[in-house]
């Protein structure tokens, strides 16, 4: 009993976002420098989508330490008021052409290409009164006025219970399938508890946006953001949605890295092919330029370990937020171990067996060969062991052949007990073979 | 040490607002056959203010089931981006002359005149970039994109980091002051639990105001909507205020007068000169036309008895709701009884001494001859007797003489007891003097 | 990789639980005529549990209106300050037998026994200083002062931080072993966000609750009360618990009723053998006894149907509340269809296909022949006709061959869309096979 | 229109409390040592209250790293289940005199004699059925079984539903009353929002204890913690009590005592002669000794002075919680500024004229002479001057006098502006004769 939109991402989408380090400011010429970037290094490993965030649509974006957003923007939109990229920063849009031209040299290298909308219709097009495509009606008569985003001010939500509304959505992805993006990252949409004094209905404009996936035709993986989402909405995310977001903006910090364990905890029993909760983007490398913060990410090595172990083994996706064309080796090990990746995209059943407020431990099963994976996480400040008993994991066995994914190298046969010295916020990860 | 703002409103209130019955769509000739039945009828009993309340640069307001706001209206403006009375309802305002003409009128009367605001600019002068009077720069500049009303679409609300913000209010007050306008109510602005996620500050926007009414150089009584305010802001609403409302919409519905009691309780302690807790309309009479809702008050005789007790013992502000000219005997028996009156306007400490689910008990001291009022409520649904002991009043004597305010009859003499056999929702109004 | 609490309650449970009736009052002769019932009338449909709800070593209980439980009653306590059933009630617990004569009773008709205890060791105990089994320590040494229940006096909770504490838990499951116990309901435990200001920590007794009956050595299901269980802890709950009530205690209201809609929706990704989320008695025939307000169920026969239709579909457990041996025809019905009841025990993957404030839409899945089922339901309070289309339920065909489970009759072949005219409340139970 | 209340603590209660420094292991050596500091050195001052902290009636109180109290302890009751003081620890209570003998001692100095109870009744009178005196009924029968305090196992709260618990409540005031006590702080009764599942109604327990205190015939300060209290029942404890926690406990932290300006803000306009909103003790000198944390207060010198303007412009009343004996000349200096106590005692209205993460500042006006005091209050962590411009103060002079307090010196006139440069965390106290 398949739905349509399992035949997307029907594993965790890999990819690279280009928020968290040019901001509201990237360019053409930044998209295929990190497109580029993935061919050469990345794609063999299963990384293929490149997604340009928000607000390709403003000519001048100009973050300030006030507002990453210019307040009410004169932003690019084409005569039914959909927003078209601006061609100060894509040159290849001109003419009307939009983000096809881009699409197409993404498509060449064997990548995929994704966008960034909020959800909504532009504020401009509502007070300019323009026409919704195949229909009689203006914006103003679909926008409801009262239902926008708190931290953006460009959109007006649609109002569900006018039907033009669904053909405004449709016109949207109409021009996105036309153009041959892959993959659709709907704001201000996810977090259905944003809004609670709010006549916005977020479910109504989920399905609007589902619908009009399907009506164009084109397979698009849909993810939603910003986070948290609300849990017990989760079966109407995974009803509608490929993957959303479980925690507001991750970034550089340690306390959030913490906290994600904790979110991780919550969502572990809604994690399916085409239903992928999402830990947010990864922010390593070189991120913050568009913020007016350059910097190399804040996060030790050991810290990275530990977000990339947790994101593979909870089966989050992974949205690469650094600048690829800056990677340096390290980074680009992490991102390159073929034998984690495999486990993101080849396990299940993800749980968590403990937590503490020092130490985590997750495991999950290989869908082909049924070894399990083991993932021991030291969320101290300071060296420890973490250890968990092999009876934790369910297995009637006493012996079990282990082996260290992230140092690619056998550990021999294991009893009783695994376990992992490791220093403050590192983790391991190992793979056993059931004697 | 009295503060400038003290000299507006040194006792409650009294007026006739549009609200109750025309809605959005009250004109010219409705606001002036107020005034002429106020002048006749009302005016010798305290009656003063004429308020002429929300969307008067709407030249089309249509109500419907869905909003009482049509979405996105093309309201009148000047070109300082400043509303203008509507001339399609408002003719006297043609040529630029706003509410002067109607203020003039009603002045004329020995009347005075208030008008309805929401805080903030209109979207309108933002989307098409005025310039704000007196400065260098344009509404979007002084505008915030996500400070709006949860429940009207007009306004962005003002940021209080740009200076020329309080240029904008300075420029309204100074029309409104040219005008004559004695009274303003500012809306979206009082309950500040309203918008828990928003970077809008309440506060600054109600400390804007104040100073833009001291710099207009007239007197104008602060009136601010809507409710419930926040008890832990009663010592700013004190201070920059005259009245607030402590409750959301008030209407025809025992459930709400009962409520009532509820908020009398917890802001007793906030009443003063130049400070009134304000339980919003009184919709007695005709009312709900504007809405598509005409009706009598659904209130019984003995409710809005129980209504005008409460509001004037507590001194909340007296704001008639239904439409003057088409009073009955009854609802101008219950405006025109200058004893209750007089105890509004020269009463003090006014205190609730009991409260159950079925009665309460409320009292408070004449300021002229020291006599004490007691008010007993019958809050159940049956005919009841409530009593209160004269001790509770915290009187060492053991008599006091007793007239009934409502009754207009004199009791005798009381000792021990005080009691009144009520009909349900109904209430005594009682004046001791004591022996 | 099953975890041993696994084996217990594969399917949903099926049983009698004295509550709905008798309240605390409930004695040995009814358990054994409740027992006797099931044997001759629902055993051959999957009913098997009889189960003894809460105050069993409450020698005299006395519901009034005030409290349902006696205020500081002395309880029977062994020496070990377990609780033992009060031979005023349970006759065959003389002698210290416990509840062994009862069980034994029970499993010799084929059926099952159950019983209630509250979370933590008797204040008695505790204030009587009496030792706990096994260890040095006395009852005041493992209680946390502060930790009891909102609305029943008898225990306090036990300090994790104490490893005494175990061995108290351990000491009772031990003796509920014993006696032969298979299903134990443990209150004042499940919903996690009733005690915020509380050092209690519900996971925590959860544990300790889990180790003891793995120690004990005998299988028994493990039920958690009351709700609503928080599903951010549905992943602790399935991983500890076999059943957990996700709604507070459930009555005879219309009201409850349309609400479990909600809950259902909720909770609808969280089932699974040895998983039950809970939506707690039916509240069907002769109850309300032992509460002093004895009487029929208030539930129209629509509205049992419309309980017993959705209770089956998400699979939730099934305790009957009514006194079985006062059991009317209808209310039998109701409880040994065996077709709805195959569904119950032999169908996956149920889930809302629709909600709105008048009718709902179920659907789920045959383990053993692959064909649906479709629950319809009218939740508004007028006749209607409820339809769902044959492609919401996700399937390519354009036919289905339709039985009705409740009428027993096969409705022939459907395409494109069922339905069905519901009086108000009512449900129908649809069974497809796609052709 | 005085109330009995009224007549006790009109003006701010200032003494000294055995808790910040002896938590619950103050003895009678200890309680008189400070009363005789205190006659020597502050009495002359104000100062006057000696009071007796929690579980006097606890014969060997022994806090912990987990719990200041031990868990159910055997406590020292009368037949009537009334705590009694410890002999163990007061010894001159031996006989069955109580606290007489301490009382008559701090008598006989020209102090005053004080003693903290919780609300309720000792579980252990309920537990051992011990008579109400005065009544046919047992402890059990007045208490409610889950109105309990969070955080202390003593007690359980009593039952209003029952006329005998408000004898309970009369028997111990009538005891009190017969020792000579002075002022009672009675606990876990302030803050309404604690227990918000609870059949308990703290504002029952208040009334209870206030008609006790009027039946008992002896003027005794009623003193309500922990906070914070519940703004919206300022009323009520206006009505009932003389001074009420508004805050939780506050111990030697700059952020506790930043936090301090934010509650002041919130109360300023309750208080009143009789009723005193309650900052908490003062941290000052040695203190912790009793919770094995020994240490001289953690607030710079700075900082405590913030504390003492604070507290006296606001009008708190002023607990020393260091042990008095053990003062250094610098603390004493801060308690002893005879012109920085006149206004705590003599001055009225005092209101917040600014607040911002910086710096505060306050004014208050002298009951006397009218002259006006301002403190200024420095918020940062940095060095900075602090000002006011005279026309805040609502003044229409130019022109002041001004004596600086703490410095006790003339600064002389001061024009259009006050200022003063202040290290970081540190206040100016000003007194202002307007020219």
């Amino acid at each position: 009993m398949l739905r349509k939109k399992d035949f997307a991402a029907m594993t965790p989408p890999m990819g690279w976002n280009s928020w968290d380090c040019w901001a509201t400011t990237v360019n053409e010429g930044q998209l295929l420098a990190n497109a580029e970037y993935m061919e050469k290094n990345l794609k063999q490993f299963g990384w293929e989508y490149i997604v340009c965030d928000i607000q390709w649509s403003e000519p001048a974006p100009h973050p300030t330490a006030e507002d990453v957003y210019r307040h009410f923007p004169r932003l690019i939109l084409d005569e039914y008021g959909r927003q078209m990229p601006a061609k100060t920063r894509f040159p290849s849009a001109a003419g009307g052409k939009g983000f096809a031209p881009i699409a197409q040299t993404i498509h060449e290298m064997g990548l995929k290409f994704g966008i960034h909308i909020m959800r909504g219709i532009p504020r401009q097009a509502v007070h300019e009164h323009l026409p919704v495509k195949g229909t009689a009606v203006t914006a103003e008569q679909v926008a409801l006025p009262n239902s926008i985003s708190c931290w953006n001010g460009d959109m007006y939500g649609l109002n569900p219970a006018v039907p033009e509304a669904q053909a405004y959505y449709d016109s949207i992805f109409e021009l996105y399938a036309s153009w041959g993006v892959d993959y659709v990252k709907v704001d201000d949409i996810c977090n259905t508890n944003m809004y609670p004094n709010h006549p916005y209905s977020a479910e109504k404009e989920i399905e609007m946006i589902r619908h009009a996936i399907e009506k164009s035709g084109r397979s698009m993986v849909l993810s939603l953001s910003p986070g948290p989402a609300v849990i017990e909405k989760a079966w109407h995310l995974e009803k509608y949605a490929n993957m959303w977001r479980i925690t507001d903006d991750f970034w550089d910090d340690w306390k959030l890295l913490k906290g994600m364990f904790e979110r991780c905890e919550v969502w572990q029993k809604h994690v399916s092919p085409g239903c992928w909760p999402d830990c947010d983007m990864l922010p390593m490398g070189r991120i913050g330029v568009g913020f007016g913060n350059e910097r190399q990410s804040k996060f030790t090595f050991a810290e990275q370990r530990t977000m990339m172990t947790l994101w593979s083994i909870f089966r989050s996706p992974l949205m690469m937020g650094g600048n690829l064309p800056d990677c340096d080796e390290q980074t680009l090990s992490l991102l390159t171990n073929g034998e984690v990746l495999h486990l993101l995209q080849h396990a299940h059943g993800a749980c968590q067996i403990d937590r503490t407020d020092t130490a985590a431990v997750w495991m999950s099963e290989d869908d082909e060969d049924g070894s399990l994976y083991v993932a021991l996480f030291n969320l101290s400040d300071e060296l420890q062991t973490v250890a968990c008993p092999l009876e934790e994991l369910g297995v009637s066995t006493i012996k079990a052949e282990v082996r260290d994914l992230w140092q690619k190298k056998n550990l021999g046969i294991v009893e009783t007990e695994l376990s992992a010295e490791l220093p403050a916020h590192d983790a391991a990860l190992l793979k056993l073979t059931i004697q």
